[in-house]
């Protein structure tokens, strides 16, 4: 029976990775279209995102499978609800890829990405492949010296995300309406792509560690903050 | 032992209540200082979310601690597994409450709400706290026939959010690029909120019936080819 358990943990693990491979897939796409304006493989990661979603579910019945028939306790019940949480991050991160094909079809046959920001977001689009690499990597190996790594990668979208807003609210700025709209929606999009990455991280590092540390908002609290300085500096400026 | 199982699943239904009814709390404030740009109330609400992340924490120790002791197998798995679901989306709906706060704080003493737009952010924010009395009543009640009007006001939510986009992208727009930032991300904010509220209505469905809905983005993907509908428009009145 044991035995039998052991394989079910390994076969939640396996699908965890598994669908982290698929989003690494799905955000470097997503990213690609949207700086080289390929509808075509916009929509390919518009339709790919169901599987993501397909495979989620389907993870979450073998843990509620695992929970009925094999009832663990302690540390292997909370691998399995842990699962249950790091699909849906998983899940949700598939989505944002997704959202980020859907801007790039939105605006085809212009570029999706506003004047002036092109380099910005080929580095966040980078980043957020990295970012997907680096959570794969942590579901196989559960080595926590990685948790750092993704951080630092999350800091570095925390930065290049206020920088969209810098320049967005800059009086150099000669975007229309409509360019700011897609700058905001998509700078989100790749921020809010790492903070999905940190929380599964943080979940792994829980199970690993039994330290908790909570998902608090600090880094929107953070961003909004920053944002508020910027916005004083941009009405000095203006005065 | 059954006995107490069942008080234990009580607790779990009153504590899912409970946190509903802050986030109810917290809607409410937040959209309450984001029309009337007080920001006293906004940083209320900001320092009240601790309670509700704190409080989705304490439920999902307890969802856990039941799975561990009394070993719950069937519906009452799924009731349990669920619960830890709902509690996640019920953290995150006040995140979104929190964030509305955010943007009053930071336009403050500015008005947070661009000009041209103060009526629709003020349906917005009516309808959000619909909803979310709305998902308390339905997490109390499972009264399914609920659910239906929970969809309803969320169509009504995409048709504002859809209507911020018409007018950011009209010619008679005036706003700088800090108001299109605003109306973006404040109309994005009120729109998922609702969306969380119908995933949380889902899952209640799900267990009443056992039949599953997924959480499609299909809502997301209709926004999106409205948008660019929209777009299209205002290009052949450019041209």
């Amino acid at each position: 029976m044991r035995e039998v358990f052991h394989q079910s943990l390994e076969d939640v693990q396996s699908r965890l990775v598994e669908i982290a491979e698929l989003v690494t897939v799905a955000i470097e796409r997503a990213t690609k279209a949207f700086g080289t304006s390929d509808v075509t493989l916009a929509e390919e990661v518009i339709e790919a995102d169901q599987v993501i979603d397909d495979k989620a579910i389907e993870l979450d019945e073998l843990a509620i499978q695992i929970l009925a028939r094999q009832q663990p306790v302690a540390r292997d019940l909370r691998i399995v609800v842990a699962a249950l949480r790091v699909s849906a991050s998983l899940e949700r991160m598939g989505d944002i890829a997704e959202h980020i094909a859907q801007l790039t079809r939105m605006r085809f046959p212009e570029r999706a990405i506003p004047k002036g920001l092109k380099s910005t977001f080929t580095k966040m689009g980078e980043i957020d492949v990295q970012v997907a690499n680096l959570l794969t990597e942590i579901l196989r190996t559960e080595d926590l010296a990685l948790v750092e790594k993704l951080r630092t990668l999350d800091d570095q979208l925390d930065d290049l995300h206020l920088s969209v807003f810098e320049k967005v609210l800059s009086e150099n700025w000669q975007g229309e309406a409509g360019a700011t709209v897609d700058a905001t929606l998509a700078s989100r999009y790749h921020e809010r792509f790492a903070d999905h990455a940190l929380s599964v991280a943080k979940k792994v590092a829980y199970l690993a560690t039994g330290e908790w540390t909570p998902d608090t908002d600090s880094i929107a609290v953070i961003v909004a903050a920053d944002l508020a300085a910027v916005r004083e500096n941009a009405d000095g400026a203006e005065a």
